[in-house]
């Protein structure tokens, strides 16, 4: 069994790639739910939808989230009514938040709802939320601490991220399977998403960390920090914004609690000693560096990185 | 002041034409909502939404629901998470729908919401669901007790409507504002809507058939019958159901104890006298009997029976 700790569009398409190499069946995907939001009483999940859509063949691969082909009418009707409407939210990717806001309201779990939707959707592999409580990932800006979605999608992630914060973290509790996909797994991948508000969140749930510090599997992540830049996202800017470079070395020393190896792109080839060389806690037995080619920039490339990744780790 | 006791579609029609000829502002208009229905977990108001987009000039009035050049792009999605579609919710139509439930969910009534939605599409008329509460027509057909729509809609209305109930409207309130329109008025009048589904569940109201009784207005109804037919919707096959003759006789019969006029069509000018020998309670004046043309078939139609139904009531 594999589990793999996801954020969004870098995970679904990393996730692509592990799909296509490796038996769906033996995939737990654990997800980020720290941008989840609420839009005219719908509960939008948008990490897990990118990365169902992605599995289930239909994502808006372009524009990075959403469903293809999507239309926008009842956005555009609503509107009339005085909501704002800067989150797109598509009418087939309105149809899935609908689904799962009725199941929540019926009283399922967001895990159980995920896991009809993605059943729905005939996703080939296992997909959790990380918690099913709610946890909100909070951004301080120059104007105040602001929802995760209105830095990211009102504000197109303009200004700086001062703090990062998980509201409700601490009481969350992880959803079932989570820590016994991470405690039993054979390998644990990080996708390359960014390492504070993707996979962040779902480190700030109790148990998790531990989890991955306790495991006997490899722990495997692929820096989304590529020459500096990320491929997408603002993850650069807020890393620095913490006072950090925009490199892997930073997305390692933010994982080196149970990070075993780091995945870093051939640009960054030279980064390898750095990392290597970061002071570890004493129980683990090192960090190795693997050097590949990261830019999933084809379906043969994203297969590549997966095996790479996958052998590093170990897996079977 | 004007008051209408509304249904659907025929409420919907005989509206455009009185808001053609008396000034907007002064009528209030009752709204049915035994058809009310939740579907994928959004609040649906059949007769108030049919009579707001009639109202705003988007319904799509060939249809008899919904907004006009609407689509079903939700509606298709959603059917992909295992949920009945025969109900066919248009996209801008769920906006509506969407709206409404978020504004009751953060507290607000029916007829608040209403008042809300109403103002947004401008609609230039006040109207009042004619209850917050919960009250829902259950119709008794061949094969158990089904929810209005499963009649109306999935059923086409096909098979016997044995018995109609209207499940809540025993402890159901009047909503604010509903019975001193009745009591207030200058005139009443009920559209031309099915006498059992559309304009029962508002006389199943406890205070609205006593205001209907007291009221120093007088009380005018149009019928929906018109030469043993409806024009729309199986009112004259429920009624023969329940045992009476698809006439106007039956619909002044059923609103016998507060009515003052009945207005029928042309055609069906040989049952005057047998409408006006209606065996009245003794504290009512008897009942006049107007005869015109009764089909809206245009607008110029519409304005004119506005016209003599204003006339008769003797509003100003």
């Amino acid at each position: 069994m594999i589990a793999v700790i996801a954020g969004g569009v870098g995970a679904a398409r990393f996730l692509q790639g592990l799909l296509a190499v490796h038996r769906p069946s033996d995939i737990t995907i654990i997800s980020n739910v720290g941008d989840d939001a609420e839009f005219f009483g719908l509960h939008v999940s948008p990490d897990i939808d990118i990365v169902l859509y992605h599995l289930a063949g239909i994502a808006d691969e372009e524009r990075g989230f959403g469903v293809r082909g999507d239309t926008f009418n009842v956005l555009e009707a609503i509107s009339r009514y005085g909501y704002d409407t800067w989150f797109r939210l598509g009418d087939r990717d309105l149809a899935t938040c609908l689904a799962r806001t009725h199941l929540l309201r019926k009283g399922r779990t967001l895990s159980e709802a995920t896991a009809e939707i993605a059943s729905a959707l005939l996703t080939p592999a296992r997909i959790i939320p990380v918690t099913d409580d709610a946890l909100r990932t909070k951004i301080r800006t120059d104007d105040g601490v602001v929802d995760f979605q209105e830095y990211f999608v009102k504000r197109r992630t303009e200004g700086h991220a001062w703090e990062v914060t998980f509201q409700g973290a601490e009481s969350a509790r992880a959803a079932p399977g989570v820590l016994a996909a991470i405690r039993e797994a054979s390998a644990v991948l990080i996708t390359p998403s960014n390492p504070i508000v993707s996979i962040g969140p779902v480190l700030a749930v109790p148990g998790v960390r531990e989890a991955l510090r306790e495991t006997a599997a490899r722990v495997v992540a692929v820096s989304p920090i590529v020459g500096g830049k990320t491929i997408k996202g603002p993850a650069d800017r807020m890393l620095r914004d913490r006072g950090l470079a925009a490199s892997p070395v930073s997305v390692a020393r933010l994982y080196e609690d149970f990070l075993d190896v780091m995945v870093i792109d051939s640009v960054d080839a030279a980064l390898k000693p750095e990392i290597e060389a970061l002071a570890l806690p004493a129980s683990r037995q090192g960090l190795d560096v693997v050097v590949t080619d990261t830019i999933m920039a084809s379906m043969e490339k994203k297969a590549a990185l997966a095996r790479a990744v996958l052998s590093t780790a170990g897996a079977r």
